[in-house]
């Protein structure tokens, strides 16, 4: 019995030391060069290939190495069977509100602009912002949505939450997937947290842009597909919304020659919003690791027709 | 009886209309249009001129329009009968705390390096940042420095503070005086918030940057004075400190030709990062104002002799 890690663009070693810190008498394979597929029942995995895990005949169960799980999305041929789980830590959440909170302060006290003034050596202090003033709108309400929510909710932020399902956070007012004009209506600065589903692709459009208020901002570390990128150059370009920021995009890495780079009203990360520390997430795993081999029920299963 | 408001770079207009709508019956003037000058007993001052309060006989009072008291420390025309006070407000600190979280996450989030990469082009995900690897020290632990303190405390930060006396603060490591390369060697994102005096002027220079750790950050939000401007360029431009968040300059506004402008390690703000609220502080200079009338003790003294 063993372990694979099949993973792209992240470095497998440090998960591997950590598993053997962990528990040294473990049996951990890094594809391509895994051995022998029979003896693998488990495969942690980053953005593998379609049809990666149809190589291992008794392979029962994968794991993202990362809360999100677009790898088995986008992969038509994970054989049925498969147990999917991904990482939920409150590391991971804990990186993923810093993030936010990060770029939410930047534009808050403006940031952006001043950035803008340095450039043109312009000396040109601004009304003074106001947390009044301000609306901070989560699209997305599941574990770390809602918990970013209740984080700047106790930072004394006005806070308002959508998701599909009507949902109860404290002070916090949630709106359901019909009332997502009255959410907008109210939402200037708006953290896109969502599952990548098919109701959610391109759900950051033109249309949606029209619906908050003037000079607006947008926050995206969910996924890049959730945006259709013409339309938000268009709303920064009309002044519809003040500016962006962006931590994931359609094709990653961000190609060279997209317009967003050079977009003075854009803020570019190359998804570092939530980085997973692998000391952290390795009792996870081993926990789940034991719970396949006991024929327990594994821990943050993911529903792959629900789409996360 | 009447009230003058003395102030440069500053709209002295929302600060009549709040005081007059707080009080109809206040006489209140505006420099240089300011009437007979025996009528004046106090006078608001911001960025007031050398000897400008001598030109009122019957004076008694004069309060700074901000945290700071400069513009008393660097007139040494000050009649030594007037009394000095200060705006101190949980607005005031609440603002001057967001802008320096903002500062600190900016920095501790690599947002610095990722807006160079976006320059550049470069997709480049840096090891992700932990807060275990991160302490913040406060130079300076009055009222506002203290705040600044507990705040980072709280928010999951370590924090070290340093103040010419011995201070406690829950969770805070505090030095003193003497203890400064102590204090130092343990920072790597300082935060100057000292007061202006004859001892801290100039102490942010060469031999204090020295001895923080390699790569450490700076963030000004004191006075200009505090920085030998030649020492950050030198600490920038050799590694030994990463990047400068600026709020306060020798000369604001900060001239055109001044190389920090176009330094890619600075991060230049025009003075905004602790903006007063007329609404809020109003109420403060008129309970100072009938506290004066009636012969008690005034609120927020300031002491010229020792600095702030």
């Amino acid at each position: 019995m063993a372990l694979t890690i099949i993973c792209q663009n992240k470095d497998p070693k440090p998960w591997v030391e950590e598993l053997l810190r962990k528990d040294p008498s473990l049996d951990i394979r890094i594809w391509p060069n895994d051995g022998d597929c029979n003896e693998i029942v488990g495969a942690l995995t980053w953005m593998h290939s379609e049809g990666a895990l149809q190589d291992y005949p008794n392979l029962k169960w994968a794991s993202s190495m990362g809360a999100g799980v677009d790898q088995f999305l986008n992969d038509a041929k994970v054989p049925a069977h498969i147990i999917i789980t991904r990482l939920v830590t409150d590391q991971l959440a804990e990186s993923m509100f810093e993030y936010v909170q990060t770029a939410v302060l930047y534009f808050f006290r403006q940031l952006d602009a001043y950035r803008n003034d340095q450039i043109q050596k312009v000396w040109r202090p601004l009304p003074a912002p106001s947390k009044l003033n301000l609306t901070i709108g989560i699209m997305g309400l599941g574990k770390l949505g809602k918990y970013l929510a209740e984080q700047f909710s106790n930072d004394g932020f006005q806070v308002v939450g959508w998701a599909r399902s009507q949902k109860n956070i404290h002070n916090v007012t949630c709106y359901d997937q019909k009332a997502l004009p009255d959410f907008l209506a109210k939402t200037n600065m708006l953290v896109c947290m969502l599952p990548l589903t098919e109701d959610t692709e391109n759900i950051l459009n033109a249309d949606l842009f029209a619906q908050l208020p003037k000079g607006a901002h947008v926050i995206n570390v969910a996924r890049g597909a959730h945006l259709v990128e013409q339309d938000l150059i268009d709303a920064l370009d009309s002044e519809q919304l003040s500016g962006a920021c962006l931590d994931v995009f359609r094709t990653e890495p961000l190609p060279k020659a997209h317009p967003f780079w050079s977009h003075q009203n854009i803020l570019i990360t190359p998804h570092i919003s939530s980085q997973t520390d692998p000391r952290e997430v390795i009792p996870q795993i081993l926990e789940n690791y034991n719970r396949l081999q006991n024929g327990e029920v594994l821990l943050n299963l993911v529903d792959l027709e629900r789409g996360y």
